[in-house]
């Protein structure tokens, strides 16, 4: 499974990502589920899968035009006029990759299925942030839907439905998406560190911060230790039940 | 579907379950999941489900003989010499009901499915709890596994696994459910109020308390929104990311 959020603040966007793919039990990888194409002044665009590694890889290669010689290569999504062209186009690029590896005839193609969140700026107009469907279909985020969700949601739900605030910075939404990811990591193996953070700034044009975020980084212990302490005295804080 | 999950501490057992079932989005009822079987001095028998409601209520109706006349019926489950065998009965009764519903021939009968989370005590034994899956077979909790959830799992677990201590008091414990809760409840439509609550001390061999907890519990809208408050200032409490 996988586990990966993009979030629309007042000020910008967010994404995190998880990067850990599992074929079973025993097969157990760490792939990149984010890819970011950037032109600075003129658009970054952030997307990131959940779903069948090969559907996803596959979408990502043809946006990519890896088919083709490595010089003749320019990113398709570096040429879309819109946001919401970019998420025309990628969903029908999931239509036709997953339409490809299904078995012909009537048959159930929910094994090849895949998930997207898209989210980038174009010069000219506001930055927006989508959902994108196996079905080739998408959603875009509102003021009352200010995020997404994709592959392991349920765990790292909660959390982000109390504490989200559309006026938050920058600093406090990694913090949340930190505690989230957090609490996905410990209740489910199939989601796994590192992770990857991008921070895009309303109208930059430009990435604002990419990190990776390993085992080790010290941001995440403190919060991955202090979230268990300070969750223990909030549950603490409360009234016990009168029998 | 549904919210149930059983716990089990050092002084007794605690059970807690929603009530809503649905088939679909404009179904939607409320029945009771918690089923218990009292013998006052003899055995408390508690069973939780989750799953197919015309499914759950054949094992109940089963296990109450309801095919009898009244004045002859007598719950096979106050006659079972022990919790493992009460286990064993009820997984028999699962498997028999789930194959009488599913289609003949080879299909997938996953419409059909089940789940159960039993506990209890009887006279000359220990309290003991378990999980009985679709296929009729069991699991019991141990001092590593010390609670089962069925049902719709994953937004109440985070707050268990951390605050969760074996030790704990029944007053706390009933806390942690309710947070458990109405975290799933603010995450999910198809859980919902009111819940049903039983508590057993271990050697009472009675029920220690039963109570339907209502919307408009005063004790359960305390800490509904006591919760989302401690949450935030919990929240507040860690750093924020240094960009």
């Amino acid at each position: 499974m996988t586990y990966c959020v993009g979030l629309k603040l007042d000020r910008g966007l967010v994404f995190m990502s998880d990067t850990r793919t599992n074929a079973g039990m025993d097969s157990i990888s760490t792939f990149r589920k984010m890819h970011v194409w950037e032109k600075p002044g003129e658009r970054v665009i952030v997307l990131m899968s959940a779903g069948n590694l090969a559907t996803t890889q596959a979408v990502v290669s043809l946006l990519e035009e890896r088919s083709k010689a490595p010089e003749e290569r320019s990113s398709v999504v570096l040429e879309t006029p819109s946001m919401y062209q970019t998420a025309r186009l990628i969903g029908d690029v999931v239509k036709e990759v997953i339409a490809h590896a299904s078995p012909t005839g009537e048959s159930a193609d929910s094994y090849f299925n895949a998930s997207f969140i898209l989210g980038g700026q174009i010069k000219g107009s506001p930055p927006r942030l989508f959902m994108i469907y196996p079905e080739g279909n998408f959603i875009e985020s509102t003021d009352d839907t200010p995020f997404f969700q994709v592959g392991e949601t349920k765990y790292g739900k909660p959390i982000i439905v109390r504490a989200y605030d559309r006026t938050m910075s920058f600093e406090e939404t990694v913090k949340l998406l930190m505690v989230s990811f957090d609490s996905t990591l410990k209740s489910n193996l199939s989601v796994g560190l590192p992770l990857d953070l991008l921070l895009y700034e309303n109208d930059a044009l430009a990435v604002k911060l990419k990190k990776r975020i390993a085992l080790d980084d010290p941001y995440y212990r403190t919060i991955s230790d202090g979230w268990s302490n300070a969750l223990k005295l909030a549950f603490k804080s409360l009234p016990d039940f009168p029998i």
